[in-house]
């Protein structure tokens, strides 16, 4: 596996021109490696030059976390050496070099100092297109992360949590602890946006009182298997039925989500999927109201390339894994928005969540 | 408190020659404004030049989040917009730009292709010493964290959580369920290094079973009301005594651990903390298994300005936070380490973990 990556990530070097690639926090070092490098002030950086081997620079009291592998060797630093000093040192002469996309500027800013004549690219010019296309230990991966996903959902839709009367920060949590019990060792977000914070897409989950008769957007992810989760399902709360405005949204909002899932396939350019999506919603009237793009990628991280977006024209491929998650939002009124994760495959698009997409009237 | 904050940043940019700073994600952001960057690939970014307004560049579906503050005008940025611009744009002329260390290195990059003429420095240089030096407020909040994180180890040392035949992983999960139970809105990490694990400081809790008759490193963090924990306790698991040998490390650790505490007083330069500790553990015969500096300052972050490693002068300032952590590893066969978080004060140090420092014999 690890070892397939790294050559086609060595074909990849060659074919953009990047003499070293420098990686550090993100996910192209475990998804090369397995390894993941700790978020902290002490540098953690892999140096895989084009024309040599790969070496793991990493501090001296984490280097007995690193078990050996093929794929590099490791090389610990002390607390009173200068880490970036031996980084330097091993990228040599070489000019061309791409530093992990979310490394810290500050050691990108060490680097240039250090290195004056280097010309530096952000490593996903290298690694971003290989790690989009999902293998099918990796689409499984996130199939298991998404079914884990939709058990917490189906447990929301059913009415074993209650909604009215509770905070949005104590539903959160709620979700946050039921991700965990179904498995997921780390939780991303757990969005829970009642009420007219239904519509502000990433609402931080507050004091907000959850009422009777309102809408609540419910957008959570973590980390099952190493492979991230995400998913929406939109909830009312009950006491009447949903208005006529709100359901007529959230008719539009349906039909949207599910074309555009069965837009998703390979061929397809990026940006037309969104613009199934997007066409649906403006014919329904609610053009203005869309306010993001209808997805994103996902994988190690939970939001990677490709991006469903106006302006990528790039076709779909078989095993690019993607969220779609149209959504409709009435600034200080309401919003909703329903998302699944979605793979393209030569079959047709498969999605991975699948508990209900109906707006589920809860207590 | 955000406006006098406001003002020695302002006040520190023009003695260290900064024109205007970006800051994005990590704590320069949430301790000037209150506001946090989330960690996603579209944009958030404070600009705040010398000579005028701040601006927070934030996107479109995430202005909902921030609310009206006198510290800055928002201005949001659609899915089709080019972020970087928007942010060049506010920069205008300005030459000495400071980013923060902890912002996105493909942020860096796109910027610095878009401002050719900028000389970049780290956002540190402008904000590290002010944020180092914590006010009342700060040291109650880190106060509540650490005696919220030492009534997990007072449940670890009584007996209340099984240690044998359990794995390191199980006792992970439970140490961050009991975190969070005390009060803490994420944990960061709950290290649970058991037997020849105990060696490896930055432990990743795995399968391995705990055993009869073995040290077990628990070193565990998180955040309450927005500042960080962190503090570690090393058990034996009964059965037998704690063997000859590792009583007499364990000795020696605690001895050092404590003095080192004691010389943390206003004025001391850091490097003699760490000096402190590491005498009493070379004279104890341990020097070349204490492989990593003392401590860190801790604040919103969980390691920050002020690090008591040699090399590092700085004298302690009242309000100085920072942990005291000497540990004692023998690769491939044990460890121990104990960690307080302490604050420099005018009347001397005040530790804010008073768990027992004593080895604690737990089944």
């Amino acid at each position: 596996m690890s070892e397939a990556r790294m050559q086609r990530v060595r074909a990849r070097m060659t074919e953009v021109g990047i003499d070293a690639l420098l990686l550090s926090l993100g996910a192209d070092l475990p998804w090369l490696t397995g390894y993941e490098a700790m978020p902290l002030e002490r540098l953690t950086m892999l140096v895989l030059p084009a024309d040599g081997d790969a070496v793991l620079v990493v501090p001296e009291l984490e280097a007995p976390r690193v078990e050996d592998r093929p794929e590099f060797t490791v090389r610990p630093w002390t607390e009173t050496d200068n880490a970036i000093d031996v980084v330097a040192a091993l990228v040599g002469g070489r000019r061309r070099l791409a530093i992990s996309d979310r490394a810290w500027a500050t050691f990108l800013l060490r680097l240039q100092s250090k290195l004056p004549d280097a010309a530096w690219s952000p490593a996903s010019a290298v690694t971003s297109p290989l790690r989009a296309v999902k293998d099918e230990e990796e689409v499984e991966a996130l199939a298991r992360a998404s079914a884990a996903a939709d058990r917490v959902s189906a447990q929301l839709q059913s009415g074993e949590v209650r909604f009215v009367g509770r905070t949005e920060a104590e539903v959160s949590a709620e979700i946050g602890r039921r991700l965990r019990a179904e498995g997921h060792s780390r939780v991303n977000f757990a969005i829970v946006g009642s009420g007219p914070n239904s519509a502000s897409p990433h609402h931080e989950p507050g004091p907000r009182v959850i009422e009777p008769n309102e809408p609540v957007v419910c957008d959570f992810g973590g980390v099952l298997d190493g492979y991230c989760s995400d998913t929406t399902r939109t909830f009312w709360t009950g006491g009447s039925d949903p208005t006529p405005n709100f359901r007529d949204l959230y008719a539009v909002l349906f039909e949207a989500q599910r074309a555009a899932v069965d837009a998703a396939v390979v061929g397809t350019p990026c940006e037309d999927v969104d613009g199934v999506a997007r066409g649906i919603i403006t014919d329904g009237g609610y053009g203005v109201q869309f306010i993001h793009r209808t997805g994103h990628g996902i994988g190690i991280e939970e939001h990677e390339d490709p991006y469903l977006v106006r302006g990528n024209a790039e076709p779909l491929e078989p095993g690019h894994a993607f969220s779609i998650e149209p959504g409709i939002y009435f600034a200080g009124r309401w919003g909703a928005r329903i998302e699944d994760i979605v793979v393209a495959t030569a079959e047709g698009p498969r999605a991975l969540n699948t508990a209900p997409h109906e707006l589920a009237v809860v207590d």
